[in-house]
């Protein structure tokens, strides 16, 4: 019940003097008090970019009531918003390979309550991962994409609208998402690359970093998009390596990094943190 | 002149729903447009923390008359508060002793424009820095600490005092400074200590380091109190090491920290990003 | 079979001219490739470490007959030595309270090949960490140590001896050993601390951390000696925070930052990377 | 005259066993002592590298006789080696053009002993570069590249031979170098690229980062080669930068990443530290 009273307000808009004052405004005299805000103007298309979070503790509103009110001003102003209550929690699913780090890494964090989220299901092309998903008493499904992957794609897309997710993690899915999914599914599809992305696009990021010779290994996470592996960043890590480190010492170090930045990544997202702005994103991190 | 229209305005005061609202609602009544925004609300203490970089171009308040403005809604909220023309720059002193490297590194960092400051004059006590004062045709001061010290402050606080200075920066400056002049100039005072403090406080830090046989090392910019090396942090950097430095090396990496930590930290302090709170800061870092 | 030819040797004595000569000698005689090599020479105390990985593939040798043979050298250089085929995995025992990070962090390490090592149970005083050390088919012993701590202790070493183990891992433990226990298992307990230390030894060191106002956290990895918190440090890491980060915020970063220096403190001692030198450490890390 | 029996010698050749207890023993039968010792063995290649720092001291050998008795060994393992005299500077050349910060930092560096070589001049194609060469004593060439680059690469040849360099080190100089040059001065040129390569290759990297959205940006110190930004890369380094930071934000944040990879690079160079190997390096640092 409580819970309900906590939201998250997001706001994108062209920037115009007497914005903040409007919100800021609004939310005094409904008597809601703000207790995180994030302001960022790009100064090159002149958007702007608003996140509170709100309190509507001493507020005689609820919540869909300050929806109503507030779609007046957001009407005004042309904004794209968003009032998410923190008792409506995003509906993920998990999409893994064989590789289990990332997919145990995000799943012990949400049993560990670090990750804001209900997390729905898992699905691998790997059944190795069954056992990850028994232990955390979800469902799992298996896709096998050994064979026809366009059919493969469609169990794929079965199962996710099954579940009516909010968010699909590719926690190293290693399948490359066809276009029609990353359109129907825009800014919801979270991926982990495992390189400093633009840096080793593609298959095999270690190997091509270890034929460079680079100095720092990386990993990116970012929202998937039809351009592979170009879609708009939301967290990047770097690691140090030397040439003493071989390719499977680059995968074992890289692991970390990746660990790291989805973690991140998903965290910022799924606490509405993160703003897509064409293909690059305001990440009003904390 | 249209230097003068770019202002930063600070506010601290006990949290209070409306007070955000006010604020902005004042700059859009006035036409004051907001080119950066940061807020924090201090939840133990319920202390309410603002910065805003604004502009009086479209605005028909001089500089002058938004101070008595705004002095109005400041005593309503019981504000301790600031306004900053961009066009005022802040005056500073460098205090050094025989070691350059921070000397030289904020004395190019000003002279590339990095940070936006008059830097008046140059006090050391070994004479060899006289050379780098010079040929930034800057005054230098010889101030002898090695015979009385006491004397050796008085000195140094008239020549302080001589230039009127806002901030005084010991850049390896080596002399504990006296109550007196701790309190005098209260949270004008930046040192840079060389280590992650609150490790390895006092003097050689770097060979407590490695007796203690840390695996980073690290500095610390930080105002000056008279708890020696126990004043508010602003700013902190850390360098991995191993067993194989030797003091000398760790001194020379520990430069690297150095250098960082002090000009990050100055530059915060000097854009007016430092709000001090008790023994902490409010860094509003870009 | 194969693997029994794969050894580390690691050596500590006084250094001395001829000493590098007369191991890599010794080893080309016998056929002996090294395929890592790394020495390091205290200056402080002259004395010398080295770890050689070496292989017996193209030996007459076997590993015992090896170490028959290698101890004539050892007694001439007055050595401290060991040689450890790979093929014989350390016996580890895993302590923990009721946070879990450390511990799942750890077993999934483990059960991914990253750690290469044999775990044999898991003990905790609370019950609630059971249901991992199944998961991972492990033996779990919960010991109680709210009622009679020396009692507790005595279940604990009990415990531990039954599983004759080399390593004793406090993955937040958070009880103090007993000086007895230090010296009894010396170089052989390892523990996270959830600071940067020499920083914020003891209890609540989060809290430290958010009263002193740092702008960075860390944890410390390091054997446990009869001084608290003060044995030597085998590695360590920092995270980044700022004024807006609560305890609450820090100790979640601050989980990282554990997770972190634990894994890869543990790796290198595993590895017999780790030589111990007085308090300090020599980590020939990879 | 002490510090001529401080040498290095670097070898690289192809893996064999004895090879490492041949130089060892050689080393020890002319009483030399080892103050440092670094091996690396390329597994894909079967190629060995070894640095080792040697003191002379109690040894009968002057350097030119150990050069002339160590050649036996080199030729019967196929030796590329080389023995440097601590006492025999490297002569460097720094090229730079308008931006000041990477110039000034490695003269500074140079004058506070933290770059063992000799700098013999400066050369650029702004004159506004003249002063600090002058106040660091070092003649001052302008090359005006905005004509005819042939000519002046040509101008540019005969300044450096003019000096006998074994070092080109281009301080963000802004022109590529002809393959000529690149032939001719091989593994001689050292250049720092203000990206994390082999991402944003080229001209205005930091705008490429900005249009990338990148969250890391970073920067590279490489040797020159024909193909551009592709040499062997020395070091590199990263910095975080946010949705926040404008171009000019990430040029200002980025000089931080150029300054220390440079400066590591070149020490690295200078110490002997880094063999290259194809499009790689092998670099033993410390």
């Amino acid at each position: 019940m409580a819970k309900d009273t906590k939201l998250t307000l997001t706001i994108s808009c062209p920037d115009r003097v007497g914005l903040v004052s409007s919100v800021s405004q609004f939310l005094a005299d409904n008597q809601i008090s703000i207790t995180e805000a994030n302001h960022h103007t790009d100064l090159e298309t002149e958007w702007f970019f608003m996140r509170h979070e709100i309190l509507l503790d001493s507020s005689l509103l609820s919540a869909e009531q300050l929806k109503q009110k507030f779609s007046v001003i957001a009407q005004q102003f042309e904004m794209t918003w968003n009032i998410s209550p923190a008792s409506v929690k995003n509906r993920v699913i998990l999409l893994a390979s064989k590789e289990s780090h990332c997919l145990t890494d995000i799943l012990h964090r949400w049993h560990e309550n670090e990750l804001d989220c209900e997390i729905v299901a898992v699905v691998a092309n790997h059944k190795e991962m069954e056992k990850f998903a028994n232990w955390y008493q979800l469902p799992f499904h298996h896709v096998d994409f050994k064979q026809d992957k366009a059919e493969a794609f469609e169990k794929l897309e079965q199962v996710i609208d099954s579940y009516h997710v909010d968010t699909i993690v590719l926690a190293r899915f290693m399948q490359i998402f066809p276009d029609s999914l990353c359109r129907k599914y825009q800014h919801q599809v979270i991926n982990i690359h495992h390189s400093f992305l633009p840096s080793f696009v593609g298959a095999k990021p270690y190997h091509q970093a270890y034929q460079r010779g680079v100095k720092l290994i990386g990993a990116t996470c970012h929202y998937v998009t039809a351009d592979l592996d170009a879609g708009p960043i939301i967290e990047q890590e770097t690691h140090r390596i030397s040439h003493s480190d071989t390719v499977e010492d680059m995968v074992l170090k890289g692991k970390e990094c990746e660990k790291q930045a989805l973690a991140r990544g998903l965290k910022y997202h799924l606490e509405h943190r993160v703003m897509v702005q064409g293909n690059k994103t305001v990440v009003f991190a904390n």
